[in-house]
């Protein structure tokens, strides 16, 4: 199928992918009083006494804002804020469809960091969290920080964090089909990306000590020349024995690549020096950093993508939904990492020990357990770290 | 009925009047290929390539923001932003059950002009159009005009001209049972607020010669001092012949009086000495200016109010629903004097001549007519008066 030409057909009959739908009636008079004036003034004056009540009495608890300035959208670029609306929309469908979540598109016409972090911190009373969406390197990493300290409702850009959550989950069941643990492995990633940022930082923060993080000039390490701040923060907390060189130097040895940068940039050759049974994630999408064939070719023993024709795919509609379901279950005021860790951790349990092989280390997409799973490790996380406000 | 205490149990039941509903399935891998990744990357182009088309692409042109600050919310002031959202989820209903139109409420936690006008602008690409809702005044009148210079989609205070709109028709209506024309008619109005300056605005917009605002202290007349801002812009284009005194010596000899200011303002006394047959919208909520059957004993011919349970209510949705579709099916830049007038005709006309009465000088809130009159007048309204987008 030319999906391109029929998605565009099927977008000028839908005219807008999501609706809203009023839960209340106001077909009478009476309903009207009720819904409307003036019985509405009592809920009103119920949230001013406790503004937690807005989580009770308005869509508050179930609602987030999908946000986009519209500088990362898929793999096109900086297309403009409009211009992404057709992707937050669908990504407000997979949120219902998924996580029973209520989302809201929102673009903002700045490429300003305190700007777009002044306007989604003024709606923040509005939602019950916050999705940021297709935000540029390295202004997202900014925007979430900023965001998630000034606002008392999560702030999750997606991007980095579900990324990062689902290839932690493929990761840990890959490490027990070759018998290997997260603590022992040495591990090199390509792509100083939002996905590429967060996945370390959550490998980092799941207990993995050798992290080599790797750019087009080779090996990231303290004191290196040029490096970009977010670089430069990378190198503070990865690459401990300060190795230098080239990807093809790093890579010796290694048991885990994680690519989410470039099509081409592992070569077979590459693979043949990595240790023992090694795993390769290769996430540049739509073309890999090196095709499944190639890499089960040079010696990998599993191999996952970010396409859907291959086996392994990393789906973000794994993590965001539920991980929000939850977040949302909890009134949680964070999704923080031991949430994110809950929610991998979760998604790797749906694969049983006889179901686990190297064709299968994530759960289907379409997984029905998926969302109920993750959303409730994710809320008992929330609890568990102090972000939850409801407590059960 | 107990209204509040009925109403606060069924917010609790709800748990939000709204909510999101997808339009596309995403139920397969192929559905979910074409409303995202990757077929939606075509859509994304087409609206990069013409900014317009985010209005056949996405809901952009059906989707309306009903956006407050909290400061003004119903008879209860500043309650705050959260607090009002029950509020905003009220309208958002009311948009969607009488005008089609889906409605997002956005509550901003600012009361700065700026600040709000700031934020307001830079999302103003994911909507149709921006509905301001109970923002106090003088800051709505700021705040509307500053957003209507520096977006290409319609703002409208719905305090402002809803009411206003609402109240013309009703006028016109009123007058013709007493066979009177506007040009030639004294009006005087009480209350500064939203409405009341709005309403002073249309009636000058239609012709009205005469008018006369008063406030506490009494007329408003150029050169009267400790007037502020509002007051001295509308003391330069009204009361001609600057009359001075209070209330109770300008409304001699009136044809009309427009009240949305306080209960017991206006006096049998005073009816008895207006023009002969005068008419009262006696619009304070929920005591109004003077009750019907005290303006009637005093003479007056026809009495409108704010209320559902006396006849003549003077309710806004009988304007803003198909004001908004009229705008968006024009997809219109604004929402201009000419459309406000088309709305107040169309809604004045409903009322045939052999039903008008002074009991019945404006349509029921439930009269299934109203929505497509009123928006086919304010599209044709926009075509004619160079608003509209889309030609027919």
């Amino acid at each position: 199928m030319d999906y391109a030409k029929e998605s565009l057909k099927l977008h000028y009959k839908w005219q807008g992918k999501i609706e809203v739908t009023p839960r209340a009636e106001v077909n009478s008079k009476e309903a009207l009083s009720l819904a409307y004036t003036p019985g509405v003034a009592r809920p009103c004056l119920e949230i001013q006494e406790d503004l937690n009540k807005s989580f009770d009495l308005t869509r508050r608890w179930n609602t987030v804002a999908v946000v986009t300035d519209g500088t990362a959208v898929l793999g096109l670029g900086d297309i403009g804020p409009e211009a992404g609306m057709p992707v937050m929309e669908g990504k407000c469908v997979l949120f219902k469809a998924f996580g029973e979540v209520d989302a809201i598109p929102l673009c903002i016409r700045s490429k300003d960091v305190d700007e777009i972090v002044h306007t989604v911190a003024l709606l923040a009373g509005s939602f019950g969290g916050i999705n940021l969406e297709d935000i540029s390197a390295p202004r997202c990493f900014e925007i979430e920080k900023k965001l998630k300290e000034c606002c008392e409702i999560p702030i999750f850009h997606d991007d980095q964090h579900g990324t990062a959550v689902v290839t932690l989950a493929g990761l840990m069941n890959a490490l027990k089909l070759v018998g290997k643990k997260l603590e022992n492995i040495k591990v090199v990633t390509s792509g100083a990306g939002a996905a590429g940022i967060a996945i370390i930082r959550l490998l980092i923060s799941m207990g993995v000590g050798r992290v080599i993080m790797t750019d087009r000039t080779g090996a990231i390490y303290k004191g290196r020349s040029g490096l970009n701040p977010i670089k430069q923060e990378m190198a503070e907390i990865t690459n401990q024995d300060c190795e230098k060189g080239a990807l093809a130097d790093v890579i010796k040895g290694a048991d885990v690549f994680i690519g989410v940068s470039a099509p081409g940039t592992v070569t077979k050759d590459m693979v043949q020096t990595m240790a023992e049974d090694p795993i390769i994630f290769a996430c540049a999408n739509p073309t890999p950093e090196i095709f499944p064939d190639e890499a089960k070719a040079a010696g990998a023993a599993v191999v996952s993508t970010g396409r859907s024709d291959f086996p392994n795919q990393v789906n973000n509609v794994l993590a965001f939904p539920g991980i929000f379901r939850g977040a949302l279950d909890a009134r949680a005021s964070d999704i923080n990492d031991e949430m994110k860790t809950a929610a991998a951790y979760a998604i790797a349990d749906l694969v049983s020990e006889e179901e686990l092989s190297a064709d299968y280390i994530l759960p289907a997409a379409f997984d029905r357990r998926v969302k109920d799973a993750v959303a409730e490790a994710v809320k008992q996380a929330a609890i568990n770290s102090g972000a939850a406000r409801v407590r059960q």
